[in-house]
């Protein structure tokens, strides 16, 4: 293959400063992207060494491996262009584009639609010969259903879906990937994964940090559209879904999207018993006090706002009918804390009466540390025939392993046209339409409080069966 | 419970210097025997004060926790007869015997017989009322079926069953015991513990010493009797056995005996595909040149006795046919290396190509450490899609736990009245009757050499099904 091109539409903002530019510096530093050129495109009206000077600030704070020697080579694959998201302005691009081109819309979302339309506009959705034409588009897509489809409609007047690459980094997470090698790699998984011998599914991804300075777009999203409409149910798709007959995105695609179609809808009626919110208040994590998100800086005092949300989402399918699956996520909570928890039913009694056999646990952790654990039973040492839980672990990646971020591994897919890790559109349609009654429901009323730096909503517990428990995130998983 | 007596039948003899003694003065020391009496049996016409003595001194040099104001406890539990093993001298234990009394024949495996009809003679098989009587038996359990089964008519003209409590100390050890509650007490272990899932199971025990000071014993005896008949076959039915309705001593021995007895029979014809024996030549072991067996102290030169056995076994029931299990257990071989090693069939091949999945080990280590492995297939941390082999681990005891030696656990249970780690007669009699056609065939010809500190002769590769391959003794499990 030839050149490729890559314009990315907001170039002088926040997203491309912080992750697209190290991520692309890290892979021309590797080699892997010798025949890139990273055309910008932005209003302003820079020149191209003034966009250069732009970047290199950038790298020099956010790129890890920055080199002057380095730099001198990676700023001949740069290339910038002044002008609006309009089709007249975005022609002065057309010079610049080589018969393999992508367009990464790294843009505030109210103008992916306008931008793709644009684009479209300009000719650039349609294929040269001999060359294509992607477009990558960053999360949130839409804000529920309707704008979703909305979205969706204006990105096909030119785009075909295919050609749209939907980003969502917790698909270019390592972990991440590593849950859908590890399922099907391993001959001892996918017999006992299913209901009859899973008794749950607990998905959680806590974060220390409060909203820091995302309150304009934050507080009008909340935890359930920012993290569980779609990390989360990402990873529950990627826990759930059957095997595959191929290995192949669209395979894998059909997979994941069937796991959201079992799902038993929410409604009005239920959504208590399979949703809950939470706020925090002032509180302390670690040994620093907190102010509650109410008195954050651009939060209103009178926020209903949820900065914690859990689901309980069952699946009416012949694998998972009866098996709960758990997922939550909050800011200002005990610890950074993240993983994928599997717990086995429980063996039948026929054992010493001192073994007292624990139910197994299966965990990907994602953080404090990438792991997998499983939590067995094993035989106490000593006299007695009585049984201990043991923890078979193993970290994912050794210091020898050369680890990328989750934008380098997306780049590269982009670049390469591999779309496993991307979102295709009835992923995203299915993942709104699931929590639209839910979304409905928190519109009023207000959200259960928590104290920064705890567990999060006590309510949370009126979600799980009997005999199930959250998974502390203040003991890292321990129960 | 009152007071219990242990009459231990050759008092003066080696195993009671060096393995009953010690075991026994561990237990005291730990206040696990405070009614416990000892009373020592020999032919040595001494003093109780001489036996004490004669005690003391093995103590001094085999017991590591010795000290003198502990033996002064201990040695108040002591008591000393001499005789023979005729009813008439044994009477003179009659008034040391408490309601609750065992005897254990510390006697070489000759005198088995003899002893336990002379101690029913003496009228001491009978248990009083309101007490029990019961019989400890070392190995060997006679040389082969038919004197197996003559020592079993010796021991039950005056003994039931119930009564005898027959010795494998490989049954005392932490990581056999492990192996029957971690079966069982672990969901995931029971749905994939089949032949569907399962490709192979190997059982090594390797050892680096050569025969030592055993010749006399040795040479009559050979690594088929010695490690095979007894120890390895029962990791075999415990690896391969049915789980159990209920924990019980005679259920669990049913279930052993199932095993064995669905094991597709060897016959002259085909003790070549199922059998390998050798004997090792000079050699290595580490950096120290060794002799080969046939130089070795007590050894005649043109021996053809076999210091290396291995066998390829086949389970012809639901659960197993169709799965090769092969055990080995060898001397002067490369490491000192024992594990029982179960491979997983390989998975269907809908995986991205770069996975290679491998296959699933679960690995019980015995030696060098005692741990538990899992080895799977996890992605490569990287850009590209791959797999690569990873150990989930757990060592089986940490530093805080207080283990047990093998003769410390037995006693224990011995005299607890627990037979579960305890043979009965029909697992001896059936794996004899197992193995008559292999030591039938190996009374001729000769043995396959190979070089001390080898993996063993190359021979036993004839064993193995297409596609497999045997674990590396000098790796560790390496293949």
């Amino acid at each position: 293959m030839g050149a490729t091109t890559l314009v990315i539409l907001g170039a002088s903002g926040d997203l491309t400063q912080r992750l697209l530019m190290p991520a692309l510096y890290r892979l021309h530093t590797l080699g892997l992207t010798r025949d890139l050129r990273i055309v910008g495109y932005a209003m302003e009206p820079w020149s191209r060494e003034h966009f250069e000077r732009h970047i290199q600030k950038a790298l020099q704070s956010f790129a890890p491996d920055y080199t002057p020697a380095q730099w001198n080579r990676f700023r001949r694959q740069l290339d910038y262009v002044g002008g609006e998201l309009h089709p007249d302005h975005l022609l002065a691009l057309k010079d610049k584009l080589s018969p393999a081109t992508l367009f990464y819309l790294a843009l505030p979302p109210p103008l992916f639609g306008v931008a793709a339309k644009a684009l479209g506009e300009a000719g650039f959705a349609k294929p040269p010969r001999n060359g294509w034409r992607r477009l990558i588009v960053e999360k949130p897509f839409g804000t529920d259903l309707a704008s979703a489809q909305t979205l969706r409609q204006d990105m096909h007047a030119y785009w075909e879906e295919e050609q749209i690459l939907r980003i969502d980094h917790f698909l270019g997470k390592e972990t991440t990937q590593n849950l859908m090698v590890f399922r099907f790699a391993n001959r001892f998984i996918e017999p006992i994964w299913n209901a009859q011998h899973i008794a749950q599914v607990q998905i959680t991804y806590a974060e220390t940090l409060g909203v820091e300075k995302r309150a304009a777009y934050y507080d009008k999203a909340g935890a359930l559209r920012d993290m569980l409409q779609n990390h989360l149910m990402q990873l529950f798709s990627l826990t759930a879904m059957a095997p595959l007959a191929e290995w192949d995105p669209e395979v894998l695609r059909n997979h994941k999207v069937e796991v959201l179609r079992s799902v038993v809808p929410i409604t009005p009626a239920t959504v208590d018993a399979h949703a809950v919110r939470g706020q925090y208040r002032a509180g302390q994590t670690g040994r620093k006090k907190v102010p509650g998100y109410r008195s954050e800086p651009g939060i209103a005092r009178s926020s209903c706002t949820e900065t914690f949300a859990a689901l309980r989402l069952e699946i009416d399918n012949w694998r998972w009918r009866g098996v709960p699956f758990y997922l939550r996520s909050g800011k200002r909570l005990a610890t950074n804390y993240s993983e994928i928890a599997v717990q086995f039913r429980e063996v039948p009694g026929a054992l010493p009466k001192a073994v007292h056999a624990g139910n197994n646990w299966m965990i990907f952790r994602i953080r404090p540390m990438e792991q997998m654990d499983l939590l067995v039973t094993a035989k106490r040492p000593g006299l007695e025939l009585a049984g201990r839980p043991v923890v078979l672990t193993a970290p994912y990646a050794s210091t020898d392993d050369r680890e990328f971020s989750a934008y380098e591994q997306l780049l590269t897919d982009a670049i390469g046209g591999d779309r496993t890790h991307f979102l295709r559109f009835d992923e995203v349609e299915w993942a709104w339409r699931l929590l639209t009654p839910v979304l409905e429901a928190w519109q009023s009323g207000a959200p259960d409080f928590y104290a920064a730096g705890s567990e999060g909503p006590v309510t949370q517990k009126r979600l799980l069966d009997p005999g199930h428990a959250w998974r502390s995130i203040a003991r890292n998983g321990e129960i």
